[in-house]
C-alpha cells in the first residue's frame, strides 16, 4: 500500500489538473532523450505563443546540445500531438485543438460554435450496388443501390477531416441533382427530404491515417486520426445512414455530458 | 460535380462498410511501399487468425521481395492499429479492440460486458495541498487537500490503460485505509460514503503515450493511445472528482447511443 503522509510535491501538479502528476517521466529516471528534449521545448512553445515561429532544427540542436535526430523525433511527437504545425513560415506553435459535441448536429453546426467556418469540399458521390453487410445495417436489400458520398471538411481554410456517407438510393434519389455538396447533408435530408434523424450509435477509435485520406486531407501517413463510426436512425427507427467521420487526432477532441 | 451513373465497383467495398471505398491507395497512384507491403500482409492476418504467429521480418522481406526497413515500417503501423501484437513467441495477430460504452458505469463493468475480467493494480495513493486550477474544479480551496489515486486498469492479465482520479480529501478522508485498490472506486464511494455520481462532463482525444505511461501499461512510446478528462458531480451536481483515464488505442474503442 503506497503511503500517503501529507508532504510537498515533489513535482509539479499542472496548472490544469488534467496531465499525470509526474509529467511523463519514468520512475527510474530514464529518461529517453528526446523526451527530455521535449519537455525543455514545451515552455518554449508557451512564450512563442499560437502561431510563433520555433526555431530550426540545427539552432535547436545547438541550444539544448543535442543531435539533429534527436530534435527531429522530439519535434515528430509535437507535431503529432498538434502543439505544433508546419506552416509557410516554417514550423509554427499550434492553436488548442477543436472540441466537437459528440451529437447528432451537423459538423458545421459543431465548428461554428467553435467560432471558425466550416466548410466541405466533394469528393466523389458516386451510386454502387451495395455489398451485404451494408445492406444489413441500412435494411436495404444486396445489391439495391447506394450512394457514397465523400468530402473534405474544412475549419476556415484548414483540411481537418473526412467524412464519407452511405445511404440507400431509394432514400433520396434525387442527392445527385438535388443536393449541395458544400452545404449540410442533414439540413437537405430535414429540408428537402423531410428526414429527421431519430437516433444514432456511434464508435470511436484512434487509426492512423492511410496514404490516400492523408493526402486528402493534407497530413503526414500515419498521423493518429480520430475515426467515428456512425449508423443513425431516422425518427421511426428505420436504418438511415451509414457515416464514417475521420478527424485530425492533433486537431480535435469531442466532447460529451453523461448522465447517471 | 462527380459523375453518379450506376457502374460496377471498380474496387471492394470492405464487407463492413465502414473502411474508405477506395481502401487508403492514393488516387495518384503512387502508393507507399510499406503500405503496399501492408494490404498484402491484412490478408494474411485473415488467414492465421486471432494469436496466429506472424512469420519472420526476414521471412516476409524474401516472401513479398522489400526491404526488412520496409517490413518494419509495415509491420510497426500494423502494430499501433492494434492487428498485431509482441507475444513471447513473436509477433501474433492480436484479437479485436474492446468497445467500452461512454457511461459513467465503471471500468469493471464496462470490461465484464466484453467478457473479460477486469482488473487494478495500485501505483500511488498520494494527498497533495490543491493547486488553483484543480481546486476551482473541484470546488475546493486552493491548498486544501486533494487525494491522487492512480492505477493500472487490467484486462485479464493485459495491461490497458491507466487511471488517474483526483478527489478532495474531506469527501472520502479515510481513503487509504478504507479503500482496497484494487476494487471499484465507485462501488467504494457509494456502497462506504454514499456518494453517487449525478452526471460527469468527458472530453476525448488521442495523446501519445508517454515514457512513464508506456513503462506502467508496457506499451511501446510514441503509442496512440485514447485519453478521457472526465469532471464528475454527485447528486447535488457539486463538483466530486476529477478523472484522467488513459486508455491504449490499439486496445479500445469507446461507443455512445446518441438521441435525436
Amino acid at each position: 500500500m503506497a503511503t500517503s503522509r501529507e508532504r510537498t510535491v515533489p513535482y509539479e501538479i499542472p496548472e490544469d489538473g488534467s496531465a499525470p502528476v509526474r509529467a511523463g517521466i519514468p520512475e527510474h529516471g530514464r529518461v529517453p532523450k528526446y523526451y527530455w528534449l521535449k519537455a525543455r521545448i514545451a515552455p518554449l512553445l508557451d512564450e512563442l505563443g499560437e502561431g510563433g515561429v520555433l526555431p530550426t532544427e540545427r539552432e535547436l540542436a545547438l541550444r539544448y546540445e543535442v543531435s539533429r535526430e534527436t530534435v527531429r523525433q522530439a519535434l515528430r511527437e509535437l507535431l503529432l500531438e498538434g502543439r505544433l504545425r508546419r506552416s509557410g513560415r516554417g514550423t509554427v506553435v499550434a492553436g488548442p485543438k477543436m472540441e466537437q459535441p459528440l451529437a447528432l448536429a451537423s459538423y458545421t453546426e459543431g465548428v461554428r460554435k467553435q467560432g471558425r467556418t466550416p466548410g466541405r469540399t466533394l469528393i466523389g458521390l458516386e451510386r454502387h450496388p451495395c455489398p451485404p453487410a451494408l445492406a444489413r445495417e441500412l435494411a436495404i436489400g444486396a445489391g439495391e443501390s447506394v450512394w457514397h458520398l465523400e468530402r473534405v471538411l474544412f475549419a476556415d481554410d484548414e483540411r481537418v477531416g473526412l467524412e464519407s456517407t452511405y445511404i440507400a438510393v431509394e432514400r433520396v434519389p434525387r442527392l445527385d441533382r438535388d443536393f449541395e455538396p458544400d452545404s449540410s447533408f442533414y439540413g437537405y435530408l430535414r429540408e428537402e427530404m423531410g428526414l429527421c434523424l431519430g437516433d444514432a450509435d456511434e464508435r470511436l477509435e484512434t487509426v492512423l491515417a492511410t496514404p490516400r485520406e492523408a493526402l486528402l486531407i493534407g497530413t503526414p501517413p500515419g498521423l493518429p486520426m480520430l475515426l467515428i463510426h456512425r449508423a443513425s436512425r431516422d425518427e421511426e427507427g428505420r436504418p438511415l445512414e451509414r457515416v464514417r467521420l475521420l478527424y485530425r487526432g492533433d486537431r480535435f477532441s469531442f466532447s460529451v455530458r453523461l448522465e447517471g
